[in-house]
């Protein structure tokens, strides 16, 4: 069952706003036995409109249209699906109904006069909006079916999973595949095409006897996955054959995970089970490692807090690091992020700590410490430590390539009591 | 001048990766006169790559594409345009030079063992990468032309910037037209359909004779951007129209900014003509406020720093909460908020504090501070208070709103003297 997405709004094609729908659509399918083919980005323009749909529904089924619900006058996805379908527009008394419904889910009153949200084409499904005002749409006929949804990721999400997925279940009845299981092997600190011709030579074609290999270096981040697809019921030899490969060649010294799990979601889970609480002393990486951890719902149970010590003052005053220490040394210096992972431990009373100072730049590089550089420390009950790498990107991708390493040193030193 | 861009990878179908570069090339080209007219997401899969080459071909004369250059067994793009256009793939001695070029600039040095960087389809343009390995490729004939991109962002915008822009300015010369200037005007607090039903019906149809007219609700960090087009030449008078129609409006009150830039530069911006130096206390928006100010270059000369209180331990013992504020009002309260904004201003040593306490969710929420609820503190040496919001939004997109509001909090709070 193969499906494609139609993304409406000119404020995608001129990076105001970054599409988070098909990101979101692609895995909700492939987990419900669908696929989705191929994504469309389209102005907000009728004529663009009306050719990616008959485009579209020429190669497949089922579409998802997202964006241009709304009431204003760049909002023409209605319009547009009305003159596709040739199906007239008319004031609805369901519609009416049920938009009075989405506006009291948000204890507010809609009257028809705010706006044209109860008026419809003709013959179209009318649904009610689980997370929005706008009502949905959908047009089913001749075994094509047409889902539009709203640009707002929430919006759409609910809309798409809770309303509009049981009309396609039971329309599309019979032509929803069995799901695949996707064998996933986290890296980091090599890139792509080190494992694959030199590191290993030879193990993609390995990997491919075993399924559908692909291989995803993470832009931001950094790292890269190594992904097989099998059938479900070969999901567990598969495993084995995939981890007989690769745990015992140079590649094993790389992974930081079997499995699919992000790494600030892991750490919390790692942590979690060794009941240890921990802490950030964080510099260059300017608050994103606690940012990211906590984005994960329940990581107060293991993270305390955090020390965001942008300026020298805080590291003396509050950390502790010795005045010497940035005499001698600096404050780019294995000797100051120890300090610092120490100091932090103590003033927030965790059983580890993290710290990370180093130069996200784009000015302020030394040839000794050039932009890119990072000290990552650690501090817990057994020991301290620090360790120098060097990344590379611009600021904001060296500032997630630093939280990167610090949370797999905190992830290598959680596991390692 | 029209162009379009296909994304290659069945990773940013099935949600691993987001897209970074349509969102990039749009206002990229914009500035420099051209328009991007859509974007098609397709498989790596021969088939696809063509299908799509081919439509957006008959589209337009300019077409990028992105991602599937890479070295291993799904990376198409390369044979994909050789087959489209009928050119032989061959060792090209000039592919050889570059790519050495290209890793020499990462002190790595290239052998043509090691992967197929120099097999090129021929007679294509073959050129430097500055960010990456691979070397660029593109084709130009019968007044068309197509530029392949890796996928990684950086790659893809260097390349097309420093690279290919050139090519393309002195192929396609006379037709690359006057740039339009973009009137724009950020609100926050009053819902899109609010402002142009409720708080200023005929706003729309007024600005519709200025220019073309956009309205943006911001998905993420909330809030609704105008924005109205118009000729380079009319900026003046049309910015002067746009300002009388809206500034004794109701919707002048909701209005943050006359211009695009983004809210945390924009503070560090006002801070630093001010020569005022912040800080925040952050508990439910968890190090995000920090991590935003501190991604924007030349920050560290107006944020000293932060302390992440995710922990009520925290906010007792290092931001001196009293212990009869927790008690009698709670964690979630304005007093709370207000002692910890005292607090972290007197333990950093800055001009002003923001602070934020509240409930990200999913769980946690009670009748008196349901999910969404936030409280916003802040301190300066004229005084100190706070206030409460209500939010919507899951987890992260709460986290979002808080930061948001808290950065509006502070720049008031910063333009107040």
């Amino acid at each position: 069952m193969n499906s494609e997405l139609i993304l409406i709004g000119d404020e995608l094609l001129y990076g105001k706003t970054r599409d988070l729908n098909a990101f979101w659509l692609g895995p909700f399918l492939k987990d419900h036995g669908m696929s989705l083919e191929r994504v469309t980005i389209v102005r907000d323009s009728l004529k663009e409109i009306h050719a990616a749909l008959s485009e579209s529904l020429a190669r497949v089924d089922l579409v998802f249209t997202s964006g241009g619900l709304g009431p204003t006058g760049d909002d023409l996805t209605k319009e547009a699906l009305a003159t596709f379908f040739k199906k007239e527009l008319f004031e609805s008394e369901e519609a009416k109904e049920i938009v009075k419904g989405n506006y009291a889910r948000f204890n507010r009153v809609w009257k028809p006069e705010q706006n044209n949200y109860h008026i419809v084409p003709r013959d179209f499904l009318v649904t009610s909006n689980p997370q929005g005002q706008a009502p949905g749409l959908a047009y089913m006929e001749n075994g094509k079916g047409v889902f539009a949804g709203p640009g707002v990721p929430r919006e759409f999400k609910a809309l798409v999973e809770k309303i509009y997925f049981p009309h396609i279940e039971k329309f599309f009845q019979g032509r929803i595949e069995k799901a695949h299981s996707k064998l996933s092997l986290r890296t980091y600190g090599v890139p792509e095409e080190i494992i694959f011709f030199e590191l290993y030579p030879g193990l993609w074609e390995k990997l491919e006897k075993i399924g559908k290999v692909s291989s995803l270096p993470l832009s931001n981040y950094g790292g890269v996955d190594i992904i097989v697809q099998v059938e479900k019921e070969k999901e567990k030899q598969g495993l084995q054959e995939f981890k007989r490969l690769v745990e015992n060649s140079p590649l094993a010294k790389h992974i930081w995970q079997w499995g699919s799990k992000e790494l600030p979601e892991y750490v919390i889970e790692k942590a979690l089970e060794k009941k240890l609480k921990f802490a950030f002393a964080e510099s260059c990486s300017g608050g994103l490692s606690s940012s990211r951890i906590t984005d994960i719902a329940g990581s107060s149970e293991a993270f305390k807090g955090s020390v965001v010590c942008y300026d020298e003052e805080i590291k003396k005053n509050l950390l502790q690091v010795k005045e010497e220490t940035l005499k001698n040394y600096t404050v780019y210096s294995s000797e100051c992020a120890e300090e610092m992972a120490k100091g932090v431990r103590a003033l927030l009373n965790v059983d580890i700590a993290i710290s990370l100072t180093g130069i996200a730049g784009p000015t302020g590089g030394t040839e000794k410490n050039p932009v890119g550089t990072v000290y990552i420390g650690w501090s817990h009950h057994k020991g301290s430590g620090a360790e120098r790498f060097d990344l590379r990107g611009d600021r904001v991708t060296l500032k997630e390539r630093f939280s990167q390493r610090g949370l797999l040193t905190l992830l290598r030193e959680l596991t390692s009591f």
